[in-house]
């Protein structure tokens, strides 16, 4: 499903976390969304999520960069599961350049015309590491 | 996240297809789900699903076993995503058993104080093998 709708607006999200445009950034999550910052640590809530965006952009010196390499999208109701190649490419300060590849899994909800992402969890399955 | 109500909810509908009782597993799904049957071979809506699950028992010589081990759960909103290992056991008619693991993700909707699967993919972040 590489031309799904929610793959322009999975890339829309990432330039307005690369433009640290946290507010542009959470018009893409719904209000109760979840975002998993580390295996462990989630936060829920568009406020507590655009801290936690501010703390992640901070912590990568305001180097990072995110696309989505390989995508599908399964979609069941007014529900979509996401399965991404998500790319990290970040700088230290040092000028070294990490590159750190993902399989993540992203649920977004459907309201009208709108997605909204409600579970976004970078990690994928990996978390099942630290169960 | 080991006592989710979800981890309930899916080993009954573990049983349920243990048992080939596919009316009972029919009420874990929403009417418009969508079960991977395998990479690249989706069906949506409960019908299909159920004849899916006739189609998977009978190709296992009816000796599917399933269980889930590890498992973790993310809420977001009304909406969960469930990370799991799936345990799945078949005996081929030579009596030789086969164990096969897989990283599953499953998504659940919650309606009132039930929880309703609409993606079933057994495979994970695996499926991004076959984009």
């Amino acid at each position: 499903m590489s031309s799904h709708e929610l793959k322009t607006v999975i890339a829309a999200a990432d330039r307005a976390i690369m433009a640290e445009d946290f507010d542009a950034l959470m018009d893409f999550y719904d209000e109760q969304a979840t975002l998993v910052i580390r295996p462990g640590l989630e936060v829920s809530g568009k406020e507590k999520i655009a801290k936690a965006f501010v703390a992640i952009t901070d912590y990568f010196n305001h180097s990072l960069k995110i696309t989505q390499d390989r995508m599908t999208v399964i979609e069941g109701g007014d529900t979509a599961l996401v399965l991404a190649e998500a790319v990290l490419e970040t700088t230290g300060t040092d000028g070294v350049v990490t590159t750190i590849t993902r399989r993540a899994t992203y649920v977004f909800r459907r309201l009208g015309d709108r997605w909204l992402c409600v579970v976004d969890n970078s990690y994928g399955t990996d978390l099942l590491d630290e169960v």
